[in-house]
């Protein structure tokens, strides 16, 4: 193999693709990224058998072949080459030189035909959202799937397209964050759990704006992403996912609307007298007046605070984890949030009017009486 | 005790006193920041027996008074408040108030008179310089003293000065730096050693350029630098510091001219391929034609790569530990540097003409007939 490429295509490839190559594993070739010149066509690929990338990039093929490299010195000495044109030439001595000006380098490689190859993925069933939208949904929801490996299908997040709907999910226990947004097109009804993993990697490589599209492609097993000279393969999460609208449907006895921001500062105060092995709610309380009260109390200190709100509906005190309002503050876009409670032991929901975002989250059991 | 004060003040000076405060020790007042209210002054103290910092912030005292708060925990408080004023009071039951707006923490404090005071240093001799130049000559030569406490005189940095020359020397008995400066005005002949860590801690607080000046005052066990409301004292190393003047005086056969952040890149692309368990030096060939040949040949693969430079003098092939090589290129503010080289056994010098920086690193032992 003998191919001239630019420095900067070749690194934005290599980027692409590090994202689906495994870490430490006990088969180095899941730790290469292949590189495949054929047919006039550059193609470098990362697999670890769970998510699978390819990317085509510009360049000149002087003579064909595959060869495996492995990763993460590839991409080093990449990075640190000179922005220039660089070369990438197979050696008798089973090496590959990487040549940009007068910096030279050889490394050795693995046989390209002990790479895995992705697998094929039927393209029957499609769904079509644009680059910006998926990053969107994908950032406002992955933060609440769990990290539990045993509680697998809370370790992905759910996929649904209904009536050119798109619903994500995803909950691990405590909290469960919906994402709603309406397809334009006209697109197949799916309904898949794809790996967090899976979405935190594209989302890293979604680059693109509102006007760039993304093809989704699914099939029982697989999902695959489609987008400019890029195809990311994943496997899916089996089974069923769990029934969620009868958490949506709860009837509330009063909303609050806070300043998002102002919320956020203050619970982002109170949370530093938390230390990791105590798990000490913050207590909420709304009274006949227009604020929020807010205190904490641990072993390292108190905290109170009050804040304008605007209300409708009766009284409250009641506990949360600060860490589960933060996260669902933290993404949601708007100036102003409405938050829906009913008492003390049932979850309040964080949404908008339309119900394009929704945050369920449970309360931690507080003595009311304690805090009157 | 109470005092108000502005937020961003009372961060300023939090801030400033908090490098010398200990992390984890079997002492908590050591963990505290002192806060003295008397006579009209409001004064913050760290001090972990080792090094002390104490600063005047500005402030209205409305009742006077003394206690001690735990660093980390009174830092994060004041850190996320809103900038306004802050108000510090005690309260019957053994804790300060920490009021600002409608934010308000409550956290125990510890009695001030347990806290140890700064001791008095004489004033009788002192340096003066300008905050900028003291900062560069730390940022200059501070990395390579040595971490091991075994070698005590090492983790620390010689401070000479004489007839108004400070001379500042650090080693680690791989390498050694010198920083020479004239200094402005009549100063007291100086020879001290100083830990790393009080230089280290010192230049994160200098804040002022050239023109804003700082008086160092030293006796035998003492060093107190004075600058704005700032004074820090360190203990200082005891002993008579290694003699290097034998070192400097080393003839050269040969020097080269070449350009500094070339010359970095080079070596930072070689060093990619070696592996923290290996001690694999940088060949550096210089022959009789105008360029430096660098290669290094390791397990993971091979570099080598030629640069234009400039020469005076024979040929050499050389090794060395391309960490040490790059610590100090890093650190030279000049456009070009000039490489002192004997032999593939005596120590390179990089140094300027006028001998206001000087590098000296030990090479390491090579096979030199391999190379050739």
């Amino acid at each position: 193999m003998f191919i001239k490429c630019k420095k900067g295509d070749l690194l934005s490839g290599i980027n692409i693709v590090s994202k689906a190559v495994a870490g430490k594993t006990t088969k180095p070739i899941l730790e290469c990224i292949l590189i495949e010149a054929k047919n006039g066509m550059i193609r470098l690929t990362g697999n670890n058998l769970n998510l699978g990338i390819d990317t085509y990039i510009e360049g000149t093929i002087l003579e064909e072949g595959v060869v495996a490299l492995q990763a993460k010195l590839f991409s080093d000495i990449v990075r640190k080459l000179r922005d220039n044109d660089v070369s990438i030439q197979t050696t008798s001595d089973y090496k590959v030189t990487i040549t940009c000006e007068k910096t030279n380098f050889a490394i050795q490689y693995m046989d390209g035909a002990d790479f895995p190859a992705l697998p094929a993925v039927d393209k029957e069933k499609s769904v079509q959202i644009s680059q910006l939208a998926l990053k969107d949904v994908i950032r406002q929801t992955i933060f609440s799937i769990a990290n539990n490996e045993n509680q697998k299908m809370m370790t992905g997040e759910l996929m649904e397209v209904k009536n050119n709907v798109l619903t994500v999910v995803s909950l691990d226990g405590h909290r469960i964050s919906i994402r709603k947004m309406e397809l334009a097109g006209d697109n197949s009804d799916m309904s898949v759990i794809v790996p967090g993993r899976t979405l935190i990697e594209i989302s890293k490589i979604l680059t693109g704006g509102a006007e760039d599209m993304i093809q989704i492609y699914f099939e029982n097993t697989y999902i695959l992403f489609e987008f400019e000279n890029t195809r990311v393969l994943s496997r899916l999460i089996d089974g069923e996912y769990f029934r969620i609208s009868q958490m949506l449907s709860m009837d509330h006895r009063m909303v609050v609307n806070a300043n998002r921001l102002e919320l956020m500062s203050c619970i982002d105060r109170a949370s530093l007298l938390i230390q990791e092995t105590d798990r000490k709610p913050i207590i909420v309380s709304v009274k006949n007046d227009n604020n929020l009260y807010i205190r904490l109390d641990t072993n390292m200190g108190s905290m109170k605070e009050e804040m304008e709100i605007e209300k409708e509906g009766g009284e409250i005190i009641i506990g949360f984890n600060p860490a589960f309002i933060m996260d669902a503050l933290r993404v949601i876009d708007d100036e102003s949030v409405s938050i829906y409670m009913k008492d003390y032991k049932s979850p309040c929901i964080i949404r908008d009017e339309e119900e394009t975002y929704s945050y369920i989250i449970l309360p931690i059991n507080i003595n009311v009486g304690a805090y009157q």
